[in-house]
């Protein structure tokens, strides 16, 4: 199968290898603003041919959109005026509302998918993609009513091939559930890093001291505003449900820690261990 | 050597399968309130012998105390009673100030030696320890002016044996590095699993969705209420000024969230973005 993908970052380029591997894709056409990224994403094997978007999609069984989000806010309309009967095409955006609404009235509406790969990390570019990263993580597939059969059974097989099991839902459902689960974390991360940047003065002592924890709860914070800015921005209401709710956790942590209020501080601790049951 | 272990969990648990793998400890007294984790810890072979403290240390050069931090004030100077010429004592926890202090006119002061392994887990128990947890990390020792030389160039021997590499403090600083770097990431992390529990009511989604970055948040949130009530009270002040700052790094997200201020979004996702360059 020829598959066009449109951004060769860390998510596209990831799936591009996986589905290379599996035999699933044959020639992968890469199209991107970005030439260095082009140029990189053909050393490593994980497009055959830097191609414009026309000649790409009209060559092309499946088009995958894996650029930031609001770029394929602005694109998607463009892209999908290519659509030929037989051509599926999806993305793999982390917000989900803001681009089905875009092509809600779209003459080709049917033969856009929209997924999400809940995986992801805090790098970015061609060469920090890998073929191993979704095995065993959960795929998102939003409002299939609004997809062809044909095109939602091919991004079907796309999920299969990349060995991730499928959680299907309304778009709308998906940006609340991703503000809990995924876009605070985020903000969380980011915010930890600069406080302790702005506290911890002496960068050496960070670096020397800092543990697995340390390292862990901050991991995110490495993630790149090109790709944050658009998300958090195209969830706005929902991520700034959940912040609020956030800062209400942790006022409670400064409360019973002000007022030496043992017994709500180990409470507000077991509520939190209850995650343990949840994630394994 | 002869080492006397109070308290067989995670934490001491690991260190003694790593001094027995490397020959430094050729027989390991148990000392533990919990007498279930004593025989597991016997029959892991973390533990040789189950004895009572008095005979444990009476037989043992070496005592390592490593039992949540408010346990080790409450009996840190009784322990001390018990130091005859020779005989060296260390503990391992997260807190510093609370315990020097307790013990400052102790006439056995100089045969203890204030340490603090820059390594956990959110796991806890005999079960849990590991013997290659402290390689390459961190270990801290505080006011080392305060301790016997052989005592110190004992637990020196300790760190060496853990391949841990040492780092000289006085204990107040040690208890503000570790507010930033390890007690204020517990928090956070907590406070987000208490959100998305809050907020989440479908626990089903919070598995299935559930991605590698929001698990790597939420991880510290599975430590367990015993060891960290004690910590965050005895460095109070500390984690209230570093709280202090969190909450309002998390006010300028939600600022800028609320204004569309997209500058300042990205402004300080860069800035926490230099976390990367610290941590590698």
């Amino acid at each position: 199968m020829k598959i066009t993908l449109i951004g060769v970052g860390l998510i596209g380029g990831s799936m591009a290898l996986k589905l290379k591997a599996k035999g699933f894709a044959s020639y992968i056409y890469g199209v991107d603003q970005n030439l260095k990224h082009l140029e990189e994403a053909k050393e490593l094997g994980i497009i055959d041919e830097i191609a414009t978007l026309e000649v790409a999609v009209s060559n092309s069984d499946l088009i995958i959109i894996a650029i930031p989000v609001d770029a394929t806010r602005k694109m998607i309309s463009k892209v999908l005026d290519l659509a030929e009967p037989g051509k599926t095409f999806m993305d793999v955006g982390s917000t989900k509302e803001g681009i089905v609404t875009i092509i809600d009235n779209h003459p080709n509406r049917s033969r856009f998918v929209a997924f999400h790969p809940m995986w992801g990390t805090e790098n970015s570019g061609p060469e920090s993609a890998t073929g191993e990263s979704f095995a065993g993580k959960a795929g998102v597939i939003c409002d299939r009513e609004n997809s062809a059969d044909d095109a939602l059974k091919m991004v079907e097989m796309v999920a299969e091939n990349l060995e991730m099991h499928l959680i299907y839902m309304k778009a709308a459902d998906h940006d609340i559930h991703t503000a809990y689960i995924s876009h605070i974390s985020h903000i969380t991360s980011y915010a930890l890093a600069n406080t302790v940047l702005e506290k911890e003065r002496e960068e050496d002592t960070i670096f020397q001291l800092a543990s697995s924890g340390f390292s862990s709860t901050v991991r995110l914070a490495k993630s790149h505003p090109e790709m944050w800015v658009p998300i958090f921005k195209q969830n706005k209401e929902n991520v700034l449900d959940v912040l609020n709710e956030h800062i209400s956790q942790l006022r409670k942590f400064k409360s019973a820690l002000e007022k030496d209020n043992d017994e709500l501080l180990e409470e507000l601790i077991r509520n939190a261990n209850k995650i343990r049951g949840i994630l394994r």
